[in-house]
């Protein structure tokens, strides 16, 4: 097989109401984008949530970082190409470029996935898995380069708490769980107008920890790095971690 | 001009990340889809909100109602037909169909538009722009019905204050305002679980009346008409009214 077999591509459109005050796409919808992109990408090759589901297992998101130069604007085309960077017993790393029509880079992101045994909820061998027909669809990055750093490390010591908030309906996806980009949303809420105004999102990561459900209350606790780049924690019932997260502006 | 030449079609598809726990599309979602083939269907005949802005005028949204036979579910191809039903001096009635892929309706909606210029935020007249030229678009009721009630009238009278909410970034949209699509999340999330395990959405209205901005603070208040039908009102600042909005669940 060919590299560009095992490559896919997503294409997209800019919706209205899919941008900021600025004109610039949310970071969530361009997460979502990237959700999708992989959601296909794994489907066409038989190793998507629908196959999957039947047999029980199901993908978890646990890491995204995305860096973008520059995010798509209102009414502009774009596409993400995806592929599976590389395959261990227990995870896999993902990576996305994000493009323009001619093909330029918009930005990078990489995620890393774990599948579970949906009633055990225990990862389960990538590996073997299929006979690891996901082993056929590796692109080494000698084969297509993701130039973006690597998923961080967070360390959390005088985090501050900034915000409550209650879960509703709309937070919550088809498992029943918090879903992935309102995390996302809700984290970008934490910034005031001005820092949008002036600055725009360099770079976004995410570590997914444990799920939270519709109703959880959720508290954010934000730590500054320096003037550029902001760590955030959020925590249900006030302990367990559900996720964190890194926000660098330019 | 024949009849088929008045009407578009905005083809969509139900992603994993647009339905509810139930797996059924978030109301909020299928509005964003029909505003988006409203803009499309505007755009493509000369009078959308980029050749508008140019002249300093944009469209604003009135009136939402949805009548819906069943929601689209998870992985479900849709399309929504929209036509532009009547034309007055400051309002355009714009109906919509949505459809399955075999033509039969899940649905259909109603939306009434008012133009204004951007400068005062009065209306204009609809008549008179572009020599009338929105006219030739009308698909009378005997051409193409759209088979639901019209939009209904609110009376508020011992509504309770359920919830008061603060806005962020996410909330709006390019020109400030918090967007049409997040008022219809905000509603959806007074209801509790039970709600939407037990029953589906069979209609839903909205009027808005006033804009808001990030940063208010909005209050619902609630109103239930009967044991399926409930009416909320949305207000900022405690007084001024924002949005009116009837839930018909069966």
């Amino acid at each position: 097989m060919n590299v560009l077999e095992k490559i896919d591509t997503h294409p997209f459109y800019v919706e209205p109401f899919h941008v900021d005050f600025t004109g610039r796409i949310f970071m969530g919808i361009l997460g979502n984008h990237l959700l999708n992109a992989a959601g296909n990408h794994s489907q066409k090759r038989g190793w998507g949530i629908g196959a999957l589901n039947e047999n029980h297992y199901t993908w978890v998101l646990s890491r995204l970082s995305i860096e973008m130069e520059e995010m798509p604007r209102q009414y502009e085309h774009a596409q993400v190409k995806t592929w599976v960077e590389s395959v261990m017993k227990l995870f896999t790393n993902r990576n996305f470029a994000i493009l323009r029509p001619d093909g330029t880079p918009y930005g990078y992101a990489r995620s890393v996935w774990a599948m579970i045994d949906m009633e055990t909820r225990k990862p389960c061998d990538l590996l073997s898995l299929y006979n690891g027909d996901i082993l056929n669809y590796v692109v080494s990055p000698e084969e297509n380069v993701c130039p973006i750093a690597g998923h961080g490390r967070f360390r959390f010591k005088d985090a501050q708490l900034v915000r409550t908030i209650d879960t509703y309906y709309s937070d919550v996806d088809i498992n029943g769980h918090i879903n992935s980009i309102k995390y996302i949303e809700h984290i970008m809420d934490l910034f005031p107008r001005e820092r949008f105004e002036k600055q725009s999102i360099h770079r976004f990561e995410i570590a997914y920890k444990a799920e939270s459900y519709m109703g959880d209350r959720l508290n954010f606790y934000v730590q500054p790095v320096d003037e550029n780049e902001t760590d955030v924690e959020v925590k249900k019932n006030e302990s367990e971690v559900v996720c964190q997260a890194k926000i660098c502006f330019r």
